[in-house]
């Protein structure tokens, strides 16, 4: 009945690393926060206080800026593997690294109708993300990728109903034919390959969602969403996974009939809290075991 | 030395109202944040709790979202400007109200290269801002109009210098030639007049904002900052003054060195905290008095 | 190769319910953020839209202000085990249920040295948290609590040391024997079982986790976490496993040598990102296996 | 009809300073957001980019930081004149300064019932804050000093009525004769002079608010603000004047007899927003210009 050390890691997380391209006069900026994570040999250091095997945080720190030379070319996909492989390959107490990263865009300033070659405005609150996991050494090493958003804030005016549903004393919501639907998409997809065009796949997956959502005719966020992660699916051999996460920001009718104002489907109360929340996985049938893929490090608090 | 009742309003804070357009197929969106606030012969609240000229602030939340069936067509201002006039010409104890608003963009879903009719996703965080003042009755009823904007974030990577500063025993940063230049931009502009074309003037003054950051050669984010107020008041008769705030998010250069590292202005540290910040206002030598305009309700806390 | 829907879940996040129990004139306030989700057989929902089996998630918010009246005397651990139960028990689609807690702390007013009977200050950043799950019915149903806190913000200003660390070509920290440590601690136990006197309990963990953070010479927080967790499981046999996650919150010297001045420890900066974060399960070698106790539901995004 | 540069100022805002007193076994804790800003002739600078008169924010960060030696055992209004006047008199183009403070508490850790020497948890949402202006050199200086605080979030289950107010047309709220009534609430005091024991009027200050929350039957928020900043002008002769905000933070007792419960102010929902906004200062008749005492710097954004 002895207690003993469980699963543990650690890292450093939130390295804000801006990257300028500037081999041209046109610049190209990235903007990232990454996380890192190791995993290995490091119980000495929580039973006994022996540092031999940790390499510091400030360490991962200083290699995730080193390697952030790279970022300019490279998608963060590429990145976050040679800084994931960088750990396992050199670091002899390490068996694993895992590397996160949030991609924050940024939209060229247009001036005189004219983008600019060095100026950027900061679009959108949505952020692309990835994650890397690396493990083993040499032959034996494997590496699982995945890729993402969060954020995305998307809004329909109609086409979406909710009725129909199972009812119990509780249950004093009126069915509903025509509704706003909006949510806060986070979506995280997992890749069966490291073989893959990161920044173009990125690109159509977020059409497919962003399609998806406008022309699904909703008869719940549930099916949305399924249809959602179905098309990515079929249009992407390489995800073999993906997981979806949406709130359903209500927006309420507001009722000015008391005022004697009509409200056809006008005027609604954003509302904060509480507010439905809709997860689900779509995967293949023969999609490989994820391992560690989904062992998230800074979300999971 | 008595003590007495000094300045005092109140309202409802922060409404969210959302307005869809659908006298058509091809619906509108608009996503504003509403304030109110009354100002008048509220101090019988104040000194013995009678509350017989103490409009409830629920009344005010149901009158301002009864008042957004107009938002549809009308700007943010007249939105305001209509709703103001109404707290101060049919509530008696009411001398003067005040509100302000946050315009949330959305922009039309792309779905085969084409902009969805009813689908639309929230764009940047950027947020458009007014403020409407109203004060007494009939003839002798007057407005104020502020336009605004904030968290426009904004880089440029190349063309800003700092030196040749003022220099004491505390002094140690080293004066630099070609630094990447970032800020968070808010601004309000005061209107002379009501007599505007709100949403023309709004693209107008953000594209001369954007246009004096890329294209100045900045000396000081100082500089940068007078230069947009001026081209603003310049191009826009209808604007008295202008007042600009601007934290400057530092981007520090990573010593690379250390590690046999060039870093040629490539890799940059975003830092979160401190950050200088730099406020001025531009005006006009013969702009009226600002009476209530700059009287912030939810902004000064 | 089929796609195929994957593991699924719904509900509704964070009602913010407070409870005040007033059958004396010393009035109890519980305040809390209540988060449930279903799970089940909603694969209709999803994959062609029918409802039927799908409970509102608005009815799961009527029913948990409902059970609400019930927080008075029970603990969070009571009221979820009754809702999550409820919603098994009574939804015939239901399988499994979640129900996720957020508690916020209220003091007390003290007015001339007395509490008062009916007016409380919210005290700490700090949330105690909890989630249950419940699956199955009859005899088959089982249960898996557990309990936590977050945001606990704790700082030693001596008795910490990082040094004999692993070193690398990117190594560049130098060892301290004296430092500030501080975190924002993350903690999260699972039951063995749900005989508990929750309440109890939760005060002698929150009171273990600050006293080992004292009292422990830190090498590293590594082992300042190990030596909190084995102290819980130590002390609470109903506890079979712990997770730790905490942020190094760094604190940097701050060099004022080259103003002249000494600095043995005394002025600080205390930055904001990157942090190092550090994360263990400490755990019983018999511990039972976890099932879906963390299965997350709000956290996971 | 000229375009010209009107009121500026310039800073390095939130240095967030951590100060231990570690001259005894018994360490002490400072813990302040500290921002600085200069006015005086730096039009060149915004002209023609002209930094000769510019001190660097970095500069005022540094100084900030070299003078938080005094800390431990100044308060932090006597800290904050110390840091004004010297960039008003040493350094020739400012001609005044301002600085503002906000104080985090921190309460010593308690173990096995006693407060640990060296460690402490962060307690509550709530911050101290200040404000310093100083304008002037030699016996021309002049300074003034507002203290305050923010976010103390204070609930009474009872002892709270809103009735009898005005109606009009989209009047639909219902008077109540005992409702929850809870603020987040700023305050800020001027002081008539700098000869003050800041911290203990400060802890006498925080009572009285606490004290008047509790102990006024409120027939209106605005009532309570009202008493509270009367008796606090009332205790204290050093403070001419308290601005009070106070954001209604509605908690809407809970529809529970369409399921046949009774609810008599027990279950409540705590909503977001909007939310009232309440606003009033309390003045000594003879009170002193307040010169620029309430220009803010970082609050007006």
């Amino acid at each position: 009945m002895a207690i003993i050390l469980g699963d543990h890691q650690y890292g450093k997380a939130e390295n804000r690393i801006v990257r300028i391209v500037r081999d041209a006069p046109r610049h190209e900026i990235r903007d990232v926060n990454v996380s890192t994570a190791l995993r290995g040999d490091f119980a000495a250091a929580h039973l006994v206080g022996d540092q031999a095997n940790v390499l510091p945080t400030d360490t991962q720190k200083q290699t995730a800026y080193a390697f952030a030379k790279r970022l300019g070319r490279d998608s963060i996909e590429e990145y976050g593997l040679a800084l994931a492989r960088h750990f396992v390959d050199e670091v002899s107490p390490v068996t694993g690294a895992r590397i996160e990263i949030e991609d924050f865009a940024w939209t060229r300033a247009v001036v005189d109708g004219v983008e600019h070659d060095h100026t950027w405005v900061r679009n959108g609150q949505e952020v692309r993300t990835a994650s890397v996991t690396v493990e083993g050494r040499g032959d034996a090493q494997r590496a699982w990728v995945t890729g993402g958003l969060k954020d995305l804030v998307i809004l329909k005016s109609t086409g979406s109903e909710f009725r129909g549903f199972y009812e119990d004393e509780f249950t004093i919501l009126e069915p509903t034919t025509d509704r706003v639907m909006a949510t806060s998409l986070t979506a995280r997809w997992r890749f069966g390959t490291t073989q893959v065009a990161w920044d173009e796949l990125y690109a159509g997956v977020r059409s497919i969602l962003v399609d998806r959502f406008a022309l699904v005719h909703s008869l719940a966020l549930q099916q949305t969403l399924y249809e959602m992660g179905r098309a990515v699916l079929e249009a992407h051999e390489a995800i073999v996974e993906i997981r979806l996460s949406a709130p359903n920001k209500h927006h309420f009718l507001y009722d000015l009939g008391r005022f004697g104002l009509t409200n056809h489907g006008e005027v609604y109360h954003a509302d904060d809290r509480p507010y439905g929340l809709i997860q689900a996985s779509v995967t293949r049938d023969d999609a490989p075991d994820p391992g560690p893929a989904w062992h998230q490090y800074t979300g999971l608090v």
